[in-house]
């Protein structure tokens, strides 16, 4: 392909590199970093040490167009000096400063050594000076200054884990992105190339976990043969700081093990924990442990045999701890056979629990308290358990946000989850966290992640998980640079579509805190009227209450008092009609449909409003990437042209099922100026879609 | 991409260019190459016409290193000339002399015009010129003499057409290379660029139709929306010469069509394909017409309404008539409930329907009369309907010979059956095709077809399909020399592994004349023990016929008689101990363990011999690949490796498992110098692999 490639065929950008191309910036930039990057140190003793060797030199080659010299002692006139302590002893001297950055910390710092200038990418340790490396080609990347550099990074967050939802057929549960990464088939004998780009990428936002299998568990994940394969990915991760994490079916000491049952106090149970964490361990020294989905949506859990939650994870945890492994135990439970608000159940469940957990359990809580809408209030539970550690899990994969074909930037969704504050005006649900999961949206997609703008929730997630306090704005201004081009006039109006993507989403789908509307199963387009089938709580009409009065979800003291789940003071806040935050005002309260909203119209008005304007929103992405013809390479400005297109249509979908199922239970004349849907209601409640992407199995 | 290509980034070679990676020959090659063919002269008024002029310019870049002058008018000193009597009054003068090559036909000729060398490509019609180009970049790919060129081609089968068995959530049945290719979500609006370069890859070897979807079918791929999505692809494949096809569910006129019935007799049955018809006429003008499984596995068909097998077809037929489109019906048919050989049943059901079907209804016979065994007799059928045009249904996909790990080229099988006698020494079955349909082995895997060597068998089977009579071995030279590299020293060695391959699968799978002794549903590793079930016909038992005394399906006229369907002398051959080949020794005989081979060994001797060999050629091929090491770049050169690694573990659990077994059966010790399987035969019996790719859903 290479020899294609300078030979004339030139092959188009297929997005497979992500935001690491490496594409040669303007000659006086390169230039310039070439000279002050021509003589590279870099030890090359282990495999993380050659990892961020290699990135390096494949960087710095790809932007200045010319191959640094790459030394593994110092050199004559080194300009680029990287290692730990002990790697480098021109970085020995800085061991005292660098402990304090603690394990994954680093330091990049504009120095002068024997009167000329030096570059430092120095870390406690290894894979600190990996994470420096992609650091400074970011800068590299974005154009930035070197002049005076002083940077010092620590990660916020102890634990930064993908979930892959991959079943070992290959298929992803809510997957947009083609099959799965891992080939079970040709594991541990075929070690695919794309491992471990997919490793590189993971470092490089700083990523340091993956749970490689579903939630909805397959015990034969835990059956030695497919140990083996597992072991062999993470060999192929460790050099990239990567640990590999699996998710395990609570039941597996019966149908792996051949046991009468997996009550957590039954000795051979316990025993057959042991040793399997033992069998574990022996494949993959450094291995991560185990997610859980216990009593929930089916599956099998300590509830089974009367056992709490708590009671569960330590079962889990007492075999895992000998190793030095935790146990991620998900939070997301609730019982059909309950009457109660599904939004209240997860605290209900488990905020009496504080306490009870080994210190080795991580209690997972999505980001709010019903599943990964385009808007929900953060969870109760954040704040909540003291004295638990807390993982917020999200979705990068966009299950209720159009898929991969809708431009959807959730660095805003991530940020306003992160930035809630539990209690008066201090504490934030950043501060709450232990970590961050995010529901991988990756798969063998060339793109990855199933379109060109889809990496940027990937990318957005890591760098959020390193560090919260990020303003997601630079984010994907940096995500932007280094995926299209530096320039200006590419970045910025690519980072005007992204910041106002979400909330053109959440206009077009679920405005004012509607919630949960869209199809049965397969979540692909709206389903208003959805209602009846197994469960209440997985109906529309339950979440959204609509009447010929008005609309929303009670969960005032007068309704299911979600809100009394929360801290007085945000309690008090929600709970009230005056003072909610109108983007969650259907999430708390049922509203007369004449209410008058912050703009002087009625709700109604505002409601079918906002289903407009969510269109609108997405015609002027169009305009604005239309605009960007010249300045992005033909082939991903044509897919997500294409994309856009899609958008739109479906996004008039939403827009006109909407408004006519709210019609025609409000009974309300649409507001001057709102066209009619094209269709009648039943036209779009027979819509079907059996072959919809993603759906569960 | 190309960028960092040039800019030291090398990619390696990851497969994804197939057989036209157009890669830079040896210097004085090219040079001469780019001499001789400096100044082209190419028309580009048509679609085709652009298509045959970008593939000539990118493969004449590609190879010699330098772009060729472009011209669409004669130019001075023209050195090449492509195009047909209406699109270029330099080949008119030839309009006589090319007619008689036919629609498709086209002729490669080294002439002098004004005293000046000048090599032609010239076609009756744009497709002709087209398979011209790629024939002459084929010459130049395998580094062929230019002087006194001469070549006139005309393919000998009018159908040349892959069947897809995907389904429309992207699953492939029995796919090994990742998801579908036809991404049903995206479309219409996106055109991935991959389905053009599919459409240019069956375009290269003479492939003029494409079935887009599964024979196992879903009504939903004749909805409008999933018509409109096929046009799309139509759009895309119509420049290249390939016609879209569709799999259709008889009952659709119930399921989509709210009828209630599916009677071909039925007037408003009728009338429901006819408008169906009409409607995708419409939208796809040259639309190729059906492909149809009925009454075969549980699929509807005619029989449900007591009508025949050609009452069926005609009525899909007559709808289709009028806009000149085919149905293909499967011959594929057998019932549980009749108690005879299966083998039989298609020929029983088939052969007194021949003069029954309309003139635009082909009869689509799988190569042998039970399902894609790694060896089967030609099917009955081919020689026994004289007034019914058929297409031979072949596998490229291997879902009975090691899914896409196992290194199985299957040129000698399809040359076997096509130079199979179906009577005396003259006719063949290759005589009495129409044309051929090989179910795809081409997935979203970036190799397309799950390894680096199966593109081979897509490849043979277009090349086979344009011309049956070409050497095999030829095609495989042909291939190697253009996926890997036109040196001897690495063309020989492929082509010799390639060569014997298919005998190794079938030595340690099923030698001798065995067949269907796989693992029930997913088909992966051996299964000689599988009983019982819903079906004995779906057994390994029911074929193979082993006990204490001997082994075999006596298929002569003491048992099912199924030899009493071929032609008299082959029936004697077949039927005769003495003169039935060994190959098929136990398909048509049950023989006792004593038996005398040719070899001087006892049939069971030579039974578990064929199985250790199978095993030692596996060894062979890997010895062989090792030696390439320099040769072939590391990417490929390690996936291969690894895959051998993985083949060679299977086809020593297939051996092990396998003699396990039929010792247990035929109580008789092993010959001398055979190692006794490492396991007890239960351990093989116990194995479970509830997640093997390809399975059926």
């Amino acid at each position: 392909m290479a020899l294609l490639a300078c030979t004339g065929t030139v092959r188009a950008e297929d997005g497979y590199a992500l935001w690491m191309r490496y594409a040669p910036l303007e000659p006086a930039l390169a230039a310039d970093y070439h000279t002050r990057l021509a003589e590279v140190v870099a030890p090359d003793q282990t495999p993380i040490q050659h990892a961020a060797r290699e990135e390096l030199e494949r960087g710095l080659t790809g932007l200045t167009g010319s191959a640094p010299r790459m030394h593994v002692a110092p050199a004559i006139n080194p300009s680029l000096v990287i290692g730990t302590p002990q790697s480098s002893t021109l970085i020995a001297p800085l061991r005292q400063e660098l402990d304090a950055l603690g394990d994954e910390g680093y330091l990049l710092r504009q120095t002068r050594i024997d009167g000329r200038d030096v570059l430092l990418v120095a870390a406690p340790r290894d894979i600190g000076v990996l994470y420096g490396v992609f650091h400074l080609l970011r800068l590299l990347q974005t154009g930035a200054s070197l002049d005076a550099l002083e940077v010092r990074e620590s990660p916020r967050m102890r634990l930064r884990v993908l979930n892959h939802w991959d079943n070992l057929d290959g298929y992803v549960e809510r997957g947009y992105a083609g099959r799965s990464l891992w080939d079970w088939q040709t594991l541990p004998e075929w070690r695919n190339p794309r491992y471990t780009d997919y490793a590189r990428a993971n470092a490089s936002v700083g990523i340091n976990g993956t749970v490689l299998n579903n939630v909805n568990a397959n015990a034969q994940s835990l059956a030695p043969d497919y140990l083996a394969k597992a072991a062999t990915l993470a060999d192929t991760f460790r050099p990239y700081g990567i640990r590999v994490y699996l998710s395990v079916r609570f039941s597996a000491p019966i149908e792996l093990g051949g046991l009468k049952t997996a009550d957590p106090r039954d000795p051979e149970v316990q025993r057959w924990w042991q040793h399997k964490a033992d069998e574990i361990y022996a494949r993959i020294p450094d291995f991560g442990g185990f997610l859980v989905k216990a009593n929930s949506e089916g599956q099998p859990g300590p509830q089974d045999y009367g056992r709490s939650h708590a009671e569960g994870a330590n079962l889990l945890a007492d075999a895992l701890a000998p190793h030095g492994g935790v146990v991620m135990w998900r939070a997301f439970v609730y019982a059909h056979d309950v009457p109660a608000d599904r939004a209240t159940q997860a605290y209900t469940e488990f905020a009496g629990l504080d306490g009870a957990f080994r210190p080795n359990v991580i209690l997972q809580v999505k980001n709010g308290p019903i599943d990964f809408q385009p808007r929900e209030p953060f969870h109760p539970l954040f704040g909540a358990m003291p004295r638990t550690p807390l993982v917020m899990e999200v979705q990068i994969t966009k299950e209720y946000l159009g898929f991969a074909t809708h431009l959807v930037y959730l660095g805003p969704l991530y940020e306003e989850v992160l930035q809630s504050h539990t209690r008066g005006q201090s504490a934030t649900v950043a501060q709450a966290l232990t970590g961050m999961a995010g529901v991988a949206n990756i798969g063998m997609d060339r793109t990855w992640s199933g379109s060109h703008f889809d990496p940027a929730n990937w990318y957005a997630f890591g760098r959020l998980a390193w560090n919260p306090q990020q303003s997601v704005r630079a984010i994907a201004a940096d995500w932007a640079a280094m995926t299209f081009s530096p320039d200006p006039a590419v970045v910025q109006p690519i980072v005007g579509m992204m910041m106002g993507s979400r909330e053109a989403a959440v206009n077009y789908m679920t405005p004012l805190g509607l919630h949960h509307l869209m199809a049965r199963g397969h979540h692909y387009g709206p389903g208003p009227w959805v209602d009846g089938g197994p469960r209440a709580d997985w109906t529309s009409v339950y979440y959204h209450r609509a009447d010929r009065d008005g609309i929303g979800f009670d969960r005032t003291a007068r309704g299911s008092y979600a809100v009394g789940q929360y801290a007085p003071d945000v309690a008090a806040r929600y709970g009230d009609l005056a003072r909610v935050p109108e983007p969650l005002l259907l999430w708390f309260h049922h509203v007369p449909w004449e209410h008058r909203m912050a703009s002087g119209r009625s709700l109604w008005d505002e409601l079918v409003g906002r289903y407009s304007q969510g269109v609108r929103q997405v015609q002027d992405m169009q305009a604005t990437w239309a605009s960007l013809g010249g300045r992005v390479d033909p082939q991903r400005h044509a897919q997500v042209t294409a994309f856009l297109r899609i958008q739109l249509r479906e996004a008039q979908w939403w827009r006109d099922a909407s408004v006519a199922y709210f019609q025609s239970v409000s009974g309300r004349p649409l507001p001057a100026g709102e066209s009619a849907p094209p269709h009648p209601l039943g036209w779009y409640e027979r819509l079907q879609f059996p072959s919809a992407p993603g759906d569960g199995r």
